[in-house]
């Protein structure tokens, strides 16, 4: 019997994430997200596989929009510039959420388990990003490094964003970071 | 007691290669890469923590290299330059062993745990090279950028020198992937 519970899920994840940042993710148990949602556990595993799932839940969609706006980007745009606009729609993504993202950030940055699991996840969004863009007719290794360069500028941009004080808007800042890495790997003397 | 066992490491190591390919990783047990090997179990510990470290064991060795390359690059090298010269380090030192590296491969593609270590020590190694970089006085963000290019480099050129036929030399393939990664990032349009 499956009950209507209006935002059960949202719920979940703010006081999971409560919990995690009060207690360590560790020492959180399922049962303890769920009564400090009101719902029961049962209603925890509708929407979340395990407690790890709470925070990475997220990133499914994220590479869905990357995804997207790889095979929308216009025709006959260069490889890294279909990157950027992908780039751009996950900044618009994560951008309104800066405070739930730090301590997301903070929560995995505390636990080598779940620092794989994101290292995982991202590997996993390069090869998808690679993947939309051969499908586009770029070669493959054209591709894999569009792709993993798209990576890297996500991963030093979100994290200048989430560590600075007063960063301003994520999207500027991966555009930042994309114009400093076409600099730093065209100076190869 | 230790008694000295000449090439014991080396052995054990070509034992647990040929049974990771003949039977699959999970399939083989500590005790039967000591029988192969000629050892005890006991020898195996002395030498390993356990049967995934067979593999990674050189990875360290690896690490070391490219950081003292980084360390030695000339003053006043670009940070690019610095990495290049530090890929053409890693070149050397993987490039004599191509079976074993393909055969060490293909071990890890049959299993995600093994796979999720090699991307953690990846990035392990990325963070090294930053680190490397910085202590060169780069800095923090170039020095990130220049160190993730550089992975991005060695993981596309390992593997287009471990699956083509006839790839020939590895440090030359890292050089002409590094020139395309220069160009794909530059070309932001």
């Amino acid at each position: 019997m499956v009950r209507w519970e209006p935002g059960a899920a949202e719920r979940l994840r703010e006081a999971a994430m409560q919990l995690y940042v009060e207690r360590g993710f560790e020492q959180t148990t399922v049962a303890e997200i769920a009564q400090r949602a009101g719902v029961t556990a049962r209603t925890f595993f509708r929407h979340f596989a395990d407690k790890r799932e709470v925070l990475f839940a997220g990133s499914e969609d994220l590479a869905g929009a990357l995804q997207r706006a790889v095979a929308e980007a216009p025709a006959g745009a260069a490889p890294m510039a279909v990157v950027a606009a992908a780039l751009d729609v996950g900044g618009r993504f994560l951008g309104p959420d800066r405070e739930r993202t730090r301590h997301r950030q903070l929560i995995i940055a505390a636990n080598p388990e779940l620092q794989e699991r994101e290292l995982i996840k991202l590997a996993r969004l390069g090869e998808r990003l690679a993947e939309g863009l051969r499908a586009r007719g770029v070669a493959p290794q054209e591709a894999a490094l569009a792709a993993e360069a798209g990576i890297v500028v996500l991963r030093v941009a979100f994290e200048r964003w989430l560590t600075e004080t007063d960063p301003g808007d994520l999207r500027a800042i991966m555009r930042e970071v994309l114009t400093a890495l076409g600099k730093v790997t065209a100076e190869q003397k």
